[in-house]
C-alpha cells in the first residue's frame, strides 16, 4: 500500500484577512523515520488566532516561509518509530503542522494520556489554549479571591478557559463575546457571572454597569475598542494580561490602545507573556486542569471541523469570522490516494 | 500697607495646545489665616507638563474648574500663621497654585531645609519631578546593574533626573531629547552614555544602533512615535514605566502605542504609577537624592522664568514648545500694588 502525505503550504503572505488562496495543497510520500525519529499520523490540528501572526512579515521571530508547510499545533499517534522513547501507537501532541504525517525527533512533543481526557482536549483545555489561559490568569493576572476579572474573546479557545479558571479562583467573571449564543453559553454553561455582547451592546457602558468597582484583571484576546473600553474602567492596581489581539492581527496597521495613559490613573500594568516559557510547568498545570475537567468545574469545548487538511484555509477564515464557540479544531484523518 | 494677591485662574478649557487666553488674572486681598491655618508668600511655581492633564475634561479625577485658581506645585515662606506647626519665615512646598499668596492648613505641605539644597531644587530633584523619577525608576522600572535604560523627555524635569538615577544604579543610559543642545547637556553634563535627537534622527534606527541587546527599562515621558520605536526594541522581560505622555496631552484624540503587542514578544510590561502614592517614603527619598546632589553625582537644573504670576500662560506655552532644559520654574515674587 502506498500512501501520500497531503500537506498545506503557505503560498502567499496575506494582507488583511487571509483568503483560501493564500495556501496551496501539496503531496509527497509519507516520511520514513531516521535514527532517533518517529512518524506521526496527524489526527487533529488546532486552528489558532495566532496563526495570523505566524505568517506575518512582522511575526515574532521568523514567519512561516512561503512554500513551507503551515505551522500548527496538532495531535496524532505514532505510526513508525526509530526513537526509543516513542512506540508505535503512542498518542502525542506537538507542532506537527497542517499535514497528514509528520516526522519528529521528539522535540516539543508531549505524550498524551487518552484516559485523562478526550484526545481533542489536548488541543483545548489541556493544550496551548488551556495552558495560555492557566499561566496568563494565574502568573500574569494573579487574581485574588473576590476580585473582578473581565475576559475578551470569552467564548474562544483561550478566553473560555481563562474565565473559568478565574471563577475557580473565586473571582467575579464577566465575559465579552460576540452574539447571544456565545453570551448564553459562557454564563449558563461555563458559570461566568455576566456577559457583554459586543456586537449588540455599548461595551464601555455595560462594563460600567457590570463592574461598578472597576476591573482588577483583564485577560485580553482581542485588543482594539474592547481594550480601550476596559482601560477606561480599571480598578486601582489592575493587571491587564495581553493574551492576544485578534482584532488587530488582520489589520495592515495595528491600532494601539488610545486609553493607555489610564494605566497611570489606575496604577495599573499591562503585560505580555509567551506560554512556552512555562514549559517545565506544563505537567503540573495539565494535572490541575485535568482535575478540574474531571470534577466538572471546568468545561472544555472543542468545535471540530471535518474535511481533512484541504479544509484548513476555510477553517481559518471561519475562525476570523468569529463563528466558533470554544476551541476550533480541524480533523485531518488521512485521505485515501 | 495694603497688598493684593494676584492670581491666575482658568478661563477656558483649551482644545489642543493651550493659549494664553485660556487663563485670566484676578486679584483679591491677601488671605488672613484662620485657626489652624497659615499663609504662604509663593516664591516659585513649577511649570509641569501634567498641568495639561489637570485642566482636561478627561482629567484623572476632577479637572481644575473654570474660574478656579490654576493648580500648581510651589514653594514659598510663611508670612502669617495661626498653625502651631508652621512658624513665620518657615520655607514650605505644596500645591499652593499659581498665585502670590496661599492659605493652607498644612495638608500636603512639606517643610524645606534651605541648607540641604537651594530652594528651587524642591521643585526639581527634591520635588515632584525628582520624586517621580526616583520612584518611577526604582519602584516601577527596577533596573539591575548593567541593564540598558532609555529615557524620553531626557532633558526635562523628570527625565533628566530619571536618567541620572539609572546611571547611579549602574545602568547604561540612553536619553531621547529634542535638539543638539539638550543632547549635548545630558551626555556631557549629566553623564548619560548616549543621546538621540528625535528632531534630527530616525529614533528607531538609532535605538537599534545604541541598544543592540535591546532595552531593559524605558522611562517614558512622551508617548507617541517614540514609545512605539522603543516597544519595537525591548529586551526580554523589559519594563516600560509610564511617567507621562506629553506628546499626547495636547492631542484631541490620544494615539495609543500601535506596537503594544510587542509586549507579548518581549514578555514585557508597561505600568503606570502616581507619585503621591509613595508620600510616606518622600523623606527617605529626598535624603538619598540630596546626598547625590551634595556629592555631585546628580545634577538638578532649574530654568527660572521671571515675570510673576502673569507670565504663567506664556511659560506653559514655552514648556510645550519643548524649549526648556531641566525643570521649568516661574518666579512669582509678589508685585507691588
Amino acid at each position: 500500500m502506498s500512501q501520500d502525505n497531503h500537506q498545506v503550504r503557505l503560498a502567499a503572505r496575506p494582507s488583511g484577512l487571509p483568503r483560501e488562496s493564500d495556501w496551496e495543497l501539496s503531496s509527497e510520500p509519507v516520511p520514513v523515520p531516521g535514527h532517533g525519529e518517529f512518524v506521526v499520523a496527524v489526527e487533529y490540528v488546532a486552528i489558532d488566532p495566532a496563526m495570523r501572526r505566524w505568517i506575518a512579515p512582522t511575526a515574532f521571530g521568523e514567519p512561516v516561509a512561503i512554500g513551507a508547510v503551515m505551522e500548527a499545533s496538532a495531535i496524532g499517534h505514532v505510526t513508525a518509530s526509530e526513537h526509543p522513547g516513542f512506540a508505535v501507537g503512542q498518542h502525542v501532541s506537538g507542532g506537527f503542522g497542517v499535514q497528514e504525517f509528520a516526522r519528529s525527533d521528539g522535540t516539543g512533543t508531549t505524550k498524551l494520556d487518552p484516559l485523562l481526557a478526550p484526545l481533542t482536549a489536548y488541543l483545548g483545555a489541556l493544550g496551548i489554549p488551556g495552558l495560555t489561559a492557566y499561566f496568563g490568569v494565574l502568573e500574569i493576572g494573579r487574581p485574588r479571591n473576590g476580585e473582578t476579572v473581565v475576559v475578551s474573546g470569552a467564548a474562544g479557545g483561550v478566553g473560555s478557559i481563562a474565565g473559568q479558571i478565574a471563577r475557580i479562583t473565586g473571582c467575579r467573571v464577566i465575559g465579552i463575546a460576540g452574539g447571544p449564543e456565545k453570551c448564553r453559553w459562557i454564563v449558563e454553561d461555563l458559570g461566568f457571572h455576566g456577559a457583554i455582547d459586543y456586537k449588540a451592546e455599548d461595551v464601555a457602558g455595560s462594563l460600567r454597569e457590570l463592574t461598578p468597582d472597576g476591573i482588577d484583571v483583564f485577560v485580553d484576546n482581542v485588543g482594539g475598542d474592547i481594550l480601550d473600553a476596559v482601560l477606561a474602567n480599571l480598578a486601582r492596581g489592575a493587571r491587564v494580561v495581553l493574551s492576544g489581539g485578534v482584532s488587530q492581527y488582520n489589520a495592515d496597521e495595528t491600532r494601539g490602545p488610545s486609553n493607555y495613559l489610564q494605566l497611570i490613573r489606575a496604577r495599573a500594568s499591562m503585560a505580555g507573556f509567551i506560554t512556552p516559557d512555562y514549559e517545565d510547568r506544563y505537567p503540573q498545570a495539565r494535572a490541575e486542569i485535568a482535575g478540574w475537567l474531571r470534577d466538572g468545574r471546568l468545561i472544555s469545548r472543542e468545535q471540530i471541523i471535518e474535511g481533512g487538511v484541504r479544509a484548513f484555509p476555510a477553517a481559518l477564515v471561519k475562525l476570523f469570522a468569529g463563528e466558533n464557540i470554544g476551541k476550533l479544531i480541524l480533523a485531518t484523518a488521512p485521505e485515501g490516494d
